[in-house]
């Protein structure tokens, strides 16, 4: 059976001109009825050799491995995506170094001209109390100035490049006056485990919204071909559904339990009597009866 | 100032025969009264160009990236070590893909007559609940026997394998009767943050003791190099002194303060701003009230 | 069409039990006709936009990128192998830290009873000129001998294995008085890129024997399924039909021909021993005399 | 004695506006007299153990290094330097994975008026026969025009960037009319092998000239940090002093020694046009006919 064929749209639209298009994954042929995450399977039965026939179904397998972070399995499954974005983003996106990537070359190419132009509502205002963020709309009248702005720069970079390029100016030069809106293209493969890094860094609400855009797509076809994966990541990723207390956060809840006397807990919603006898540790640790 | 200074004792002594030795470190000279910490500080500020007159003192920022996982930084410092281990600890080891590293060859060089061989004592049962751990010291008399048989093997192993050099038989072969518990040596160059990843795995209680030894004296002379961001890891690092809830152990916690009325939480033991605002948002986030 | 049927032994057996088998590679869907070689193309086309249309044909583009070092495209190719293989061997392999892996572990699981067990005729002599090689066979007499030996030593570490193992010892302390060439097993995946740079050292004459089956074995592979990659590659690489000369050898050429007389060539302007005789064999290699 | 003192000029300027300037270097204290090449010798002599009493003294052993491509020795090197760069150039050098790196961050921070702006004398043409490169002058007059225009363009973009920030629009998506030639600034830490493969390419005849600048300033700073590995490297490296002959050219010279004739030199066997104009290139620098 085609893995492909598991994603229902494989070609998803971002912000005004760009997209993520899923191109191939590795393993491309599954088993009837199952998805890519049989692979992470097969890989992490060979640590265990002999020794398998008493290990769980697959999907309490993916569930462990996650929960206790052995990561090798999830780098058997590669994906391979075709994206157009604006240059800001791939420069943001490019910092995740363990991928094998092609881009277009300015060098080579004569760039077309699509810039990211957002519409006067898509501005939005400095945050007062995070520096690095966004926070609200910009003032309306103004929002429509800028956005004109934006337009109208674009243009204008994208004439004298071309009158530029026409003149004879090598490609190389000309494009340095393109701004950073620009779209560029480029073929992106990651492993699975380097694409959850990636997509919780960039699908979180602290990242530029113009990355969120890319990092949710991805993870809209992700879930498609390892879908037991993708639900594994967000129960136990602490930048999911999970939370990561520090240890002074640990004693303040210790603290509330210890003085008001220990208060009874309940098991956890899960069958996996691993995954119960960890909640049991974690509870007692944190003073709770159980 | 040079950084080697920070250290009191270069070499620790691990298992019967091993070492982890303290070679050299980026930063070597570091300014008066500091560590190496301030590389990192250093690093990290670049990102914030003029922004930085406001950022906290180094101490509060080294925390702060390790809660943020803002991990580049970490990746300024690089320690280097000179080890002596044995084959089956190399070979864990070596799987932290990230660092460089120079073994001795057992092609160029004749090895030493050099085993790791634990007394009676150190001989540990296979755990009855964790397939791949061990769990309680193995009866005396039995341990007693097994010891020395480790010692026969291991010498007579060595006594085969030189008379094969002396035969003339190339160096290459003759090292494949030598059992795992040889002693080989290597340069490991690391940056902190990969460091860091390996210390957490290999001091934790679930990796085989033989390893946690040689984790632990990385760790002891790390914590001594760059004191501030090892103090910020034994804090925040789910392995070390924080744990992650996954979001099934959340809803526990969560339903248990609904259904007993919600429960008053202090606030954390610090005075940084943002960490104290952290933990609110976390706490409510369980259902406390702050 | 299923890219696995362009191999026809996708098995291949090393040593007396080893193998290396193709698990799958990507893209594992080909068009009709064509071979995994197109992946590359299609990622190196990428980088040349629109400008496409004037670029050679695949085959052309192929022999060009390798030429030109133009290594990324290689890197869409990825190619998971299950192998089985001596330590001493795989403590080689795993040097090339580019691989994604997954190796039985000896914590989980009982090893088997399976060694390589060279035959007399197999045991190699020390080199006397390389310090790092082997040359010749060793006196047959002699080399029954060590062969029984070896086969006595495997045997009785195993059995001293097993009996630990009985008596409840942790299978992760047990398997220390295994030798080296006990097999192990893992999953292996690598992009073609590495996987060149891996068969180029491993398949040369200067790898140790056991190793270069392993080589040629993975070589066998890959060259049914990108033929014009390793085709080009074993025209343009050094350590295969190629050659590299030094500045110091050109200029030897350089001179030999303004001269005018024609193939009796000098020695290179240098002391070192070892250099003079790498340009010797080289000088032979292209036809002078020296 | 510390290593930054074997530097004389360790912040070198680049383009108008830019520089590569020595922060770090590992080792920082080498033994009087010597250089940062001694950390080399001191991890590959430990490959040899007992063995390297033989071993020829430190210059020879970096040669045959590098000629030998025994490549880890020099990743026991890390360089760290600040550089400030265009983002175009920035682009470029980040496709070498193997760095740390931090940069300034235009979410954070407010970008500076600096923009590479290339005087007319420095507008280049687009290659007629490379279609990724430049080649000879500008027209004056034109070149004038358009000296003014990329000027022109810079400072519109900056200024209606500052105009959106100044009325609060968030920095993270004001800068996105800021055009490719904006100076970023970074921390840069490197190995010596990945820096050696970044120089190559980056040096070369090929390179956009804007990033041979950056090139060239990295080598004369390392240069003088490890004066017997670059001696070498220029001298064995194929992007420097040394050749790579295809199989294809040996085959040529073969054939023409063995014909007798001297220094007339047949094409090579291929139909390939540029293959052939390389083959004329190099048979030209090796001093035949053709």
């Amino acid at each position: 059976m085609d893995a492909l064929d598991l994603v229902q749209n494989k070609k998803i639209h971002c912000l005004d001109h760009g997209f993520v298009e899923l191109i191939d994954v590795m393993p491309r042929i599954v088993p009837d009825g199952q998805t890519c995450d049989y692979a992470i399977c097969q890989m992490a039965r060979t640590s265990y050799g002999q020794g398998t026939k008493s290990v769980n179904e697959d999907k309490g397998l993916i569930n462990y491995l996650l929960r206790a972070a052995h990561t090798s399995p999830f780098e058997s499954v590669e994906i391979k995506f075709h994206m157009k974005l604006p240059i800001f983003v791939a420069r943001q996106m490019i910092r995740h170094r363990s991928s094998s990537l092609n881009e277009i070359s300015a060098r080579y190419s004569i760039m077309k001209d699509e810039f990211y132009l957002p519409e006067p509502e898509e501005l939005r205002l400095q945050s007062a109390t995070n520096k690095q963020g966004s926070d609200g709309a910009v003032n309306l009248e103004e929002a429509k100035t800028f956005s004109k702005i934006i337009k109208q720069i674009s243009r204008d970079s994208y004439a004298w490049y071309e009158n530029m390029i026409n003149a004879g100016v090598s490609r190389e030069q000309a494009r340095m006056v393109l701004p950073v809106n620009l779209y560029t293209e480029w073929y992106w493969k990651q492993d699975l485990h380097n694409l959850m890094h990636l997509m919780a860094l960039r699908c979180d609400s602290h990242a530029q919204y113009e990355i969120q855009v890319y990092g949710n797509a991805i993870l809209e076809i992700v879930k498609q071909l390892c879908p037991w994966t993708i639900e594994a990541w967000e129960k136990y990723h602490p930048l999911r559904g999970a939370i990561k207390l520090t240890s002074l956060e640990k004693d303040a809840i210790k603290k509330c339990n210890n003085e008001n006397g220990p208060r009874k807990i309940s098991p956890i919603d899960s069958t996996n009597r691993r995954e119960q006898n960890e909640w049991i540790s974690k509870a007692q640790e944190l003073g709770y009866e159980i």
